[in-house]
């Protein structure tokens, strides 16, 4: 019932984008059913219920998607099987001094990643979750350690976590333009990275896995996505925009100064349109950007759960959402950052976040730290009894 | 550093509190220390450090307190060893027609839990957490097919989770009085309960456990919890007092009508004085409250974070924070529930609950559900690199 598509190989420039089915609503019903049936007042957990039938929901075979007596039938299983894929770029626009942090950063952080010292290394092992790092376009200067040196498509369950680097050197060139002054990418760049990003989803469904959270390493990406908000959210006023402009990584009250101009700079330069969202994206960036929203289509195009980390993220996903509006069945946010554009980017997507937790790392780490409320989801609908198999009695008066 | 205390029997009517550490203020500060040192902005995790300052202080040796340089010094490694534990009773009041299920639900249930059927099984599962049930004071009448019938104390780690049952049985008696004709408990019966919890507490330090989330079973409790809010946050208008009272597991609106009468009524009945918070639930009960603020004394005697699930175990923490203030420190909200009264119960507390799920189960699935942030506050503290050891440049300007 997947529509088959072959996303082209990533050094061609052309993207065939994917289609991406729509939940089946009987699916959705036949969840409700399910989860009213186990040994709890329905509805009494509350949040973790809607997230087991929206997730249930959009793993559902369509045999599975019959609302009929529960009692006797086969029961629905459900698989968590979640990834964190990191994407990394570096950016020209850290130039006009937007960041907290030098340019280097992103590149140590990748080594950090590498040899499992970060926060998302720690947070994905709590959440029996693969990691896989994607550097598509940082200005890295020492070699990667690791295997996924090359561009073979080494299945991720053949790998050998404390073994094999989680690191793929998939670069389309070493950072992007400075967007302030110049337009940040070529075209055929963004669509390369938003092949890539289709590649790895094909290759992630392939090995089972149902859960792909996003998350981001690149030093001036909070810039980047400033500019994307504000875009694709239609916020055309200049003081209404600099509210969308935040710290990032902790720059101070002048350097907050120097974003929220750099940022004004780009609109002004390049006048983006949000109906060619392929043109926005190429005029400010990133390549992390373009690589996540090909990834987000790919994974909603599996049937695969898409969860949104933080600013970056979301604000790839609002670039995914401009390509393929339907791909926004399949995202789950995960949290409402410090950032201040973030929870504009969510309300656009129509998306509640799980958590509120004041994070403002990146790296998916929110992700990943409401990746075991989706296995607790999972573990709901797999392992509760029913009133019926367990013998308790239902409501009074029922 | 731990003040030795030693429980009474079981049996034994009387209780000797034990004396609870304050947590060191160095131990705070050291916390922030080591978290600061983390390849992240600093308190970029928000909340999640929080979380991992306010855990580590608590589990922190007086030698690891003190605030030196971390460079060169042994590292705080943090233990995450939970175990969730459900209490269950029943009430007397279910006579006053206040529940949307019927009194056999509770034993119902308990067979659940042995079964492995119900929610609280699938949420220990996915946060790794051992489960223990006590039945404290049901009306059951089925025996328990598990080892665990007598009061023998077998260490909870030399149990085999899917041979050995979960539940203990030390039932203090069957089920209590009617709180709205009559007190529900013998103020013995109440010391006894508060006893038992503080037994567990001691037995779950000695097998390594360091975080202890309360959980309840009983059809009625809500009725109970409502009556001790109102006295324990000194509620004292009859309209403020009604707006506590919830629909529990679902009671429609003569159910809840009825609810609120009997609240009254017991109110009205035995005029509770929260001078005398022994007096209190032996008044209006009931016999999961009291073991669950034993247990929770117990576990900050052993400087174990408690985890408080809903508006039950959190009216068993306003006892227990009426027996000994110091309590508090220890204890961490993990969602607000939908219960009204369960607000006003965390703000006397002081808490900020983690989550906001709409839950309103009990069995501590709420509590089980936040377990997972706790393992990744650990693996924050002991698996991620510092700026010094992965080599990551520190901001600019520093």
């Amino acid at each position: 019932m997947i529509p088959p598509f072959m996303p082209k190989s990533p050094k061609d420039a052309e993207v065939r984008l994917p289609r991406i089915p729509l939940v089946n609503p009987h699916a959705v019903e036949r969840m409700w059913q399910i989860l009213d049936s186990k040994t709890k007042p329905p509805r009494s957990l509350g949040r973790l219920e809607e997230l087991a039938a929206r997730f249930g929901a959009l793993r559902m075979t369509p045999d599975q998607a019959v609302v009929l007596p529960v009692s006797g039938r086969k029961p629905v299983r459900l698989n968590y099987r979640a990834t964190v894929v990191v994407a990394a770029a570096d950016h020209g626009v850290i130039d006009e001094g937007v960041s907290a942090y030098p340019q280097a950063v992103t590149e140590q952080m990748l080594l950090n990643f590498e040899a499992g010292g970060a926060a998302i290394n720690a947070l994905c092992k709590v959440a029996s979750a693969e990691l896989i790092v994607v550097d598509v376009g940082t200005k890295r200067i020492n070699p990667y350690r690791g295997l996924h040196v090359g561009k073979e498509a080494e299945p991720a369950t053949t790998r050998v976590a404390a073994e094999v680097s989680p690191i793929r050197d998939w670069r389309i060139r070493a950072g992007s333009g400075n967007l302030a002054r110049e337009c940040a990418l070529e075209l055929a760049e963004v669509q390369q990275a938003v092949n890539l990003g289709l590649n790895l989803a094909l290759e992630l469904d392939r090995c089972g896995h149902t859960i792909v959270a996003l998350g981001e390493m690149g030093i001036g990406n909070t810039t980047v996505a400033s500019v994307l908000t504000a875009v694709f959210c239609g916020v055309t006023d200049p003081a209404e925009r600099a509210t969308l402009v935040g710290r990032g990584t902790g720059v101070d009250d002048a350097g907050l100064a120097r974003k929220r101009d750099a940022v004004e700079r780009a609109l002004r330069l390049h006048n983006p349109d949000r109906a060619n969202p392929w043109q926005v994206v190429a005029q400010v960036g990133g390549l992390e950007v373009a690589f996540l929203a090909g990834l987000a289509i790919g994974a909603a195009a599996h049937r695969m759960a898409v969860v949104l980390d933080g600013f970056i993220s979301t604000a790839a996903a609002l670039f995914a959402h401009a390509l393929c509006p339907d791909v926004r069945q399949y995202m789950f946010a995960s949290h409402s950052s410090v950032e201040p554009g973030h929870r504009l980017a969510l309300q656009h997507l129509g998306l509640k976040p799980l958590l509120d937790f004041d994070l403002r790392l990146g790296e998916g780490s929110g992700a990943a730290l409401v990746l075991p409320l989706f296995a607790a989801a999972v573990a709901v609908v797999n392992d509760m009894a029913t009133f019926e198999s367990a013998g308790v009695s239902e409501r009074l008066g029922n």
